[in-house]
């Protein structure tokens, strides 16, 4: 667990569905995050502004006062999030966002507003929130970025997304490869870059002072059109260029060499940043991130966990790790983020996405530092140093029996608000309440309660969406004789009880058909899955599931313009892996109804847009 | 489902828990899995022999008659085996092997022979079938390798083991390091010279014609010193050369140079091949050992999936898929890789590790080619090619409802055997009887069965360890009303049925105390995992366990000489997620019983090898 604490929400129109947020280590009352007096909404922060790592430079759209400083773009929540299974509620992208202005990301692309209503939403209350109001101790408010294709409705939409924010940014982007031009877009190249260099004015017309301009499949443009593209979108405004790697086809040393040649033969490029958008079909993200820095890029766009379609981005974790272990041999380059959360971010974007990383997930999987676990520890201390280059507190790792507190049934509310503390989280009144009753429970079962299912508990309290329907009870039977039987009593925002029992192949499914009784919305079961998060019999399990919603609730790709059926992901934890499936199940459900609310309201919203 | 067949084990007394093997495809008549006659068993085959690839070069230890050719040496079941929980059986890992020998890699690290006589023993059974018997189409045989230390009884260990292959390799290492020396070694560099040198003549003397050398944290070891140790064990004897970067701190252009120094700076080195070995802890793995390639290096270490210690090492399938997509780039590199068996050796892996990929994984996770499945296929026809490079047939990745057959309740054993075929499982007999009879209890309640489906119940019955114990009947009860009760019935090897019941936390705590109560065996259980594997609540569940041994069940890791616990892998599917998670709990105390007998069994052999 990170050290980060959590804060009570000064702006509780913007909540989440849970009442904190996390604040600096051990300087909650110091830095407690609260909008800056007298900031105005437009203007960037001045001046140089300390960070942990020594000083990040002001933020000015198209330079940076200092040639060694990497920002890191981090989409997360716009690539990352349009993984298959990934999509996430807009408190959770809030709450995703804040975490990722206290790692200190420089800029934090919330989204594709273009995509649906609902995503406009997410960037707009990002930009309004996050975009404005510092979370870290050095006072950091990143840029907010929303994506558009190369035209108005796109750039408009963005543009109103992210205008609330203190640093907006656009970010637009057009195909430049032969294949593209043909297949796709079936334009010439002259159309190209008239609408290229048309719709990056367009943007700074409507005074956004910072835009991002990416040739998509740059890696397979031709050359010369290429530097040609970009010297005209240069002319007209952009202030970041952005190389992406799109079919992940490059190699590292040819993308150094991609990124130098773009250095020293695109007319302007003096004026501007250049960045990186490398995915990772050969596996090659991190590496071909890294070249492309060496080759003089200076904004790396990356993503927690290296999410994202297909193959997924560049990690950030592994980026920027290997920035910070080897910095030197990289000529200095540094970057703005407080390592020491990387570990509660990647947790974060685990458990909102539903892509959880591989155990031999370099930096962030239950691997990567099994050495001090699994194996004894008299043997490892010798040895300490020779095959450990990161420490696990580096990225924010503690581990349980450290402290040498073991909770049990007879520890009380204090004891467990204490551990919650150095865990990071800071919860009070019914958040605790409902946090330690089901500690109780586990307790009355279990000698030891670890650290691991306190983890789990709190997870299943707080990131979870709005409630509509909570459990009540469950009672199950079930086996190979056949006629699983499973009875559900469900409880609704309006303090109704409703019981409904059926049969099914399985425990889960009869219980699964009760709750489908009760709350009649139809959806499809696409993935299932459990971990059990300690070690014994006895354990926590924690479930995930995905749904699939109606076609109603659908989103649209950036880059191919498709429409694809949203999906929504539910966790629940238990010690009865039936009752926790059916929390995750009743979650994932109040997810989609909290969808369609926010969805008729946002639609009727639209309108009035439109027509105003 | 990779495309590969299934036939009839030759060979019974070296048989797998199940009677059938992988045959090329289509043409198992003709290229039948047989020891070919007159072939002698420690000569080597002559002159180039055709692949599918073109044309595989002959072998010849410390020289490649093809200088473009890079060998693929696959550590899968020596570093990737040593991962916490991945344990295999002797039965899992000659499968593994078999796997390894279709996929076509040149040399098989089949184990580290010194750590325990299972170890041993199943590198000897390795060597005498994989070692001996083409798998392939173009006849080729794998080189066998055993890893040792640098002392005589390592060495003495991993011939005993290997001795048997047509090809056998040593392969042996030393830390070169300063930190390594000092900390773990307390050598001089002078000791350690004169150790390497002596060990790798000494192995040579054994009548081992092909050994491999390892100066182990070669990143960090002294530029001259490490020249000066490769030097001397050219002499010696060594033929080939690891470099590995065991901490997988350097970046690609820093390795490279690595190897070109190595290569310009070591008197003798055109007389080894130089190889890499790199650790992925900040997510360099395979491009460092791409630019290893790039540098001079022709043999690459790698692990199918990139499992291994901590982060892992570089993935088989993403080196030898961006060698294949980039060879131009690269110098025209070419690899002897079936890639058609990627996938299939990519689940077996999984399956037998325990080690599941991220859905982000690159060339072999789900989402990898989800552009074709998750959104509207007539929208991705006009794009076709312009996102995917790698086409999933390259890989062996063939999608369900391709050939438009569904199977249900009305299909019959000869429909759900084609289907089988189509997979690469040709299975008869009692194999298909105790499918069938699985597939059909399914049919019954689904009215679709999925090839989701169907590799579920297949990877169940076939990939299990000896049976010890089976699940005849359970009965449960369980919800939030406490008191979960769980009646479970086992029949045992000799046919006697036990019934147990017993009260748990949940219902799966209640099953797994009923049936501890009937197996008596005292294991913990560490992980515990579930998967729905198709779409939809009537779905199939995977439960995967990994429990701990007692302490006798130790084995030793290669780096640090460490004994650390072992620990055993089940896995269950069934409609009923209880149900599966019992099948699954009895798979793994039956791979711990095996284990126990196996144990038993030799260290009395071992015994008598010693006094003899």
């Amino acid at each position: 667990m990170a050290p980060s604490l959590l804060c009570p929400n000064p702006n509780p129109k913007l909540s989440l569905p849970f009442s904190w947020r996390p604040c600096p280590p051990r300087s909650r009352a110091a830095f407690f995050p609260r909008p800056f007096p007298g900031q105005s909404s437009s203007g960037y922060l001045a001046g140089h502004i300390k960070c942990s790592l020594g000083s990040r430079p002001e933020y000015i759209p198209n330079r940076i006062p200092d040639q060694n400083y990497v920002r890191i773009f981090d989409t997360t929540l716009r690539d990352g999030e349009q993984s298959p299974g990934a999509t996430m509620t807009s408190a959770e992208k809030l709450a995703v966002a804040r975490q990722l202005s206290l790692l200190g990301v420089d800029i934090i692309e919330a989204g594709f507003p273009a995509s649906s209503p609902d995503d406009l939403d997410a960037v707009r209350t990002i930009a309004m929130e996050v975009g404005n109001h510092p979370m870290s101790a050095d006072r950091h408010i990143p840029v907010i970025c929303g994506l558009s294709r190369c035209n108005k409705k796109d750039i408009d939409a963005a543009w109103e997304a992210v205008k609330h924010a203190q640093k907006p940014r656009i970010h637009t982007f057009i195909a430049t490869s032969d294949v593209h031009l043909q297949f796709k877009l079936r334009k010439t190249r002259e159309e190209v870059v008239n609408l290229a260099r048309e719709m990056v004015a367009y943007a700074r017309s409507l005074g956004c002072q910072d835009v991002e301009f990416s040739p998509e499949d740059a890696g397979r443009s031709d050359r010369v059109f290429l530097y040609h593209i970009l010297e005209e979108v240069i002319k007209a405004g952009a202030t970041t260029l952005n190389i992406p790697d799109t079919v992940g086809y490059t190699l590292p040393f040819e993308f150094r060499q991609l990124i130098s040649d773009i250095k020293a033969n695109t007319p302007g490029i003096e004026n501007v940043i250049i960045s990186t958008h490398c995915q990772n079909d050969l596996g090659l993200a991190t590496a071909n991130t890294l070249a492309g820095a060496q080759g003089g890029a200076r904004q790396l766009e990356v993503t927690v966990n290296g999410i994202g379609e297909r193959a997924g981005n560049a990690s950030l974790e592994e980026v920027v790790m290997a920035i910070k272990m080897r910095r030197e041999l990289l000529g200095g380059l540094y970057t703005g983020i407080n390592t020491k959360h990387i570990v509660m971010s990647s947790k974060m974007v685990q458990e909102h996405s539903g892509l959880h990383v591989q155990p031999h997930k370099a930096i962030v999987g239950a691997n990567a530092f099994a050495h001090e676990s699994g194996i004894h520890q008299d043997g490892m201390l010798k040895f300490k140093g020779t095959y450990e280059i990161i420490s696990p507190e580096d990225i924010g790792l503690t581990r349980s029996n450290e402290s040498g507190i073991v909770l049990g049934k007879l520890s009380g509310r204090h004891a467990l608000r204490s551990r919650l503390l150095e865990f990071g989280y800071d919860i009070n009144g019914k958040e605790l309440d409902d946090v330690f009753k089901r500690f109780k429970e586990v307790a009355e079962k279990k000698k030891h309660v670890s650290d691991d299912d306190i983890e789990a508990l709190i997870n299943d309290e707080i990131f979870q969406p709005q409630v509509v329907w909570s459990l009540v009870d469950l009672q199950v039977t079930c086996g190979t004789l056949g006629l699983s039987t499973a009875t559900v009593k469900l409880i609704g925002a309006d303090g109704e009880e409703k019981i409904a029992c059926c049969v099914g192949t399985g425990p889960v499914d009869a219980a699964y058909k009760a709750v489908d009784t009760i709350v009649k919305v139809p959806v499809t079961l696409l993935e299932y899955s459990m971990n059990a998060v300690t070690e014994g019999i006895d354990a926590i399990a924690s479930t995930r599931v995905v749904i699939g919603g109606e076609h109603e609730r659908s989103s649209m790709l950036a880059a191919t313009g498709e429409k694809v059926r949203r999906t929504f992901s539910g966790t629940g934890a238990g010690m009865d892996i039936v009752v926790s499936s059916v929390r995750a199940y009743v979650s994932a459900l109040n997810k989609v109804l909290g969808f369609r609310i926010l969805s008729s309201d946002k639609s009727s919203a639209g309108k009035s847009r439109e027509s105003s």
